[in-house]
């Protein structure tokens, strides 16, 4: 491939021009063994990020970062096996919840997932705050789980997409975030790595949302099932919102806790409601069911029980302790749980869940930084949220403490700072906004 | 200025936010000291290609580059001494006509130039033609010619603008050399580093231009006069014709010997009125002059043959030999010369500049790499340019050969594939199109 010039390249992307697949392929494979370097590649990442992608572009970018390492084609060694993402949010759990619920009803499920970072939590994160659950799994590992318990989480291993990881660490320093043809192939070229049948995009949308615009979450999500075009992992989408913290509980030991609570049936509506549109979409892809009997199998499996056993025999196959389900004290305890009251009568009219996941990550429930330590206890209960009518002196949430010492007075105006009342209650949003194929 | 962060930078110029002037120094200032890497100047570069600079970023930018060296104030040590710069061309020999005339009119001029890149001649490869033309002066030495002969032409010095040299480096890998802020802080950070008293531009336009189109060409001298506000040095532009070869030699020692000829009174009309245009402006702006004295002034420095005395004052201040402007065999001589001849009657009505130019540099008279090295006495002769009358069988050109061995016919015929014929004549075009201040 030697006839490619790295600087004709970005000379024509600088100028808006499209790029073909080899001379993609070209940049993106000689990035990952070196033989471009870290300077050509950032101003290939801003010329992308500023000018755009075609989706032919996009869907080359994507297939040569995922043909940059292993490929596990994991459709062809079940009859069917899904996969799914979230573009993430505060107090999302829903990976957590389906995962074993989904499997209780006889559709297997694996993801290869990522840590927190930002405002949003991560999946791995909440999973490790169960004593000895181990998330990073070997390919054969994750095949045992499967066959042990349907269902399986763990982080991406070295060998996945490797070009996506180089690429991520330099867009991380080189202001190229923000854009929807990276996010889109870094996402999907890990995804489509792993290669199941089908996979679910939990696109969320709102103040806690990595895209907080409709039309930008709406954009997000037909980019990323644009990129998997010809993949032969099929891919739909739900557009769900992410204006309010998901649930009672942001953190990770609380959130396990949560998800427990869920698996026996007793889980917040608005969890319920969105993790169920998912475990539909779900088993009717793996095409055992139809919506109507894939709404019965999923009331069915938490009435029974089913779910449950199937959290326990995941949390099993993966080392961690099933004893959690019954005792919640084996989790990581806070050594200290403070009391926020409504200083109103009224209602909630608005929480900046931005904020509240940023007011959660200060807590040592996330990270600033890669390298940041996860304090498991750490984190936030809303006890009441948007919407919700409250007077004054009623408790609204309890910050949860961890290791970290912290003065409570200031922590109570901080969470207050993000808590907008009013005298009417706002709009009602909907929780699962649109479904995209 | 540690309160920085090229990250968020970055971000915000990715989305077309203004970067204040302490981020751009901090910027350029980190990124010539080491603390900044290439791959995040080289994302800044492309963030500034494709979304541009308002005029302060890039007198800001300007100024950051220029502050990152010596900073010579010449302007300080003279009444008045006067500096130029051309965008460059085919055939471009006004800097070294302009320097010996002006200085004839007791106006001191001093340049730090640079050597050709591509299909323009450098001014610097043409002196160095002259045997023993010692091109690399000190500032000590630099203030010596100009005391001896009121002229020097130089090469930059390493202290000049180093963050230039490293950001130009920088661009040329990476896609983004073609960038009207990032052209204007280049050139003018070099400029404002040697600070003179007055500067002339020579912005071309024309096929064989950097800037072919009119009013690109008039967008970057309008944004180089206005990223010298403030900076103490008086800045005019004059946009002259390069839609033909400059005179009739294009090459390095031919060059010189058509230099000659231009002192001696008996140059090419196209070349003396733009030299002389551009004389005209130096000699007023030193306000000794006005248009109608300086054109005077001008004119008897020819016919005198004072002109010619400071050429040979000029040549040998700079340790070469003043005895070529009587003896032009003493320059190094073509070993060949090629006649090309018109293929049918009527006239030239195109000339393709930039492929003339390319031309040339094929033969050895230019630089396709820099570390190329310069064959002086390769050139071409154009006999009959654009707008010319012919018969069939005239001689148009004579191609001038260096060391290299070439093959004859072919040269021909890829000369002939540069020029058009027709049989109405092109409509005529001014060579000064414009004088902006």
């Amino acid at each position: 491939m030697a006839e490619h010039s790295p600087y004709e390249l970005l000379n024509r992307k600088r100028r808006g021009g499209p790029l073909d697949p080899r001379e993609i392929e070209f940049f993106v494979d000689g990035y990952t063994r070196g033989a471009i370097p870290d300077y050509q590649m950032s101003a290939l990442l801003m010329a992308i990020a500023i000018n755009g992608m075609t989706a032919d572009e996009m869907a080359t970018l994507t297939q040569a970062m995922l043909k940059s390492g292993e490929q596990w084609h994991l459709r062809d060694s079940y009859d069917f096996i899904a996969d799914k993402h979230s573009t993430g949010g505060v107090g999302d759990k829903v990976s957590l919840i389906l995962s074993p619920w989904v499997a209780a009803c006889d559709v297997k499920i694996g993801m290869l997932s990522g840590r927190g970072l930002g405002h949003t939590g991560g999946t791995l994160d909440k999973l490790e705050a169960i004593p000895r659950f181990n998330a990073r799994l070997s390919r054969e590992e994750f095949e045992r789980c499967v066959a042990d318990a349907n269902c399986v989480i763990s982080t991406s291993t070295d060998g996945i997409a490797p070009a996506d990881k180089k690429i991520y660490a330099l867009r991380d320093v080189t202001g190229t975030v923000e854009s929807l043809p990276l996010i889109t192939a870094s996402i999907m070229s890990k995804k489509l790595a792993m290669g199941a049948s089908g996979l679910i995009l939990d696109v969320k949308t709102g103040s806690g949302a990595f895209m907080r615009i409709y039309q930008d979450s709406k954009a997000l999500a037909q980019s990323l099932i644009a990129a998997a075009a010809g993949s032969g992992t099929r891919v739909e989408a739900l557009i769900t919102d992410m204006d309010r913290p998901l649930g009672v509980a942001a953190g990770n030991a609380n959130e396990v806790i949560e998800t427990i609570e869920c698996l026996k049936g007793k889980g917040p509506a608005d969890v319920m409601e969105v993790t169920e549109a998912q475990a539909i979409r779900t088993l009717v892809m793996s095409r055992k069911y139809d919506e109507a009997s894939a709404k019965r199998a999923l009331d069915e499996a938490l009435s029974s029980g089913r779910a449950l056993e199937y959290g326990r025999k995941w949390i099993a196959a993966q080392g961690g302790d099933p004893a959690i389900c019954d005792d919640y004290s084996l989790l990581p305890q806070p050594t200290n749980t403070i009391e926020v009251k409504a200083p109103q009568s009224g209602f909630i009219t608005h929480i900046d869940t931005y904020l509240a996941g940023m007011f959660t990550v200060d807590l040592g429930a996330g990270r600033k930084k890669a390298d940041d330590v996860i304090d498991y206890a750490a984190g936030v209960m809303f006890d009441r949220k948007t919407g919700d009518a409250v007077n004054a002196g009623d408790v609204i949430a309890r910050i949860q403490l961890g290791h970290a010492k912290k003065d409570h007075e200031e922590l109570k105006a901080r969470f207050l700072g993000v808590v907008k009342f009013g005298e009417e209650p706002p709009p009602p949003r909907p929780m699962v906004h649109e479904h995209l194929t």
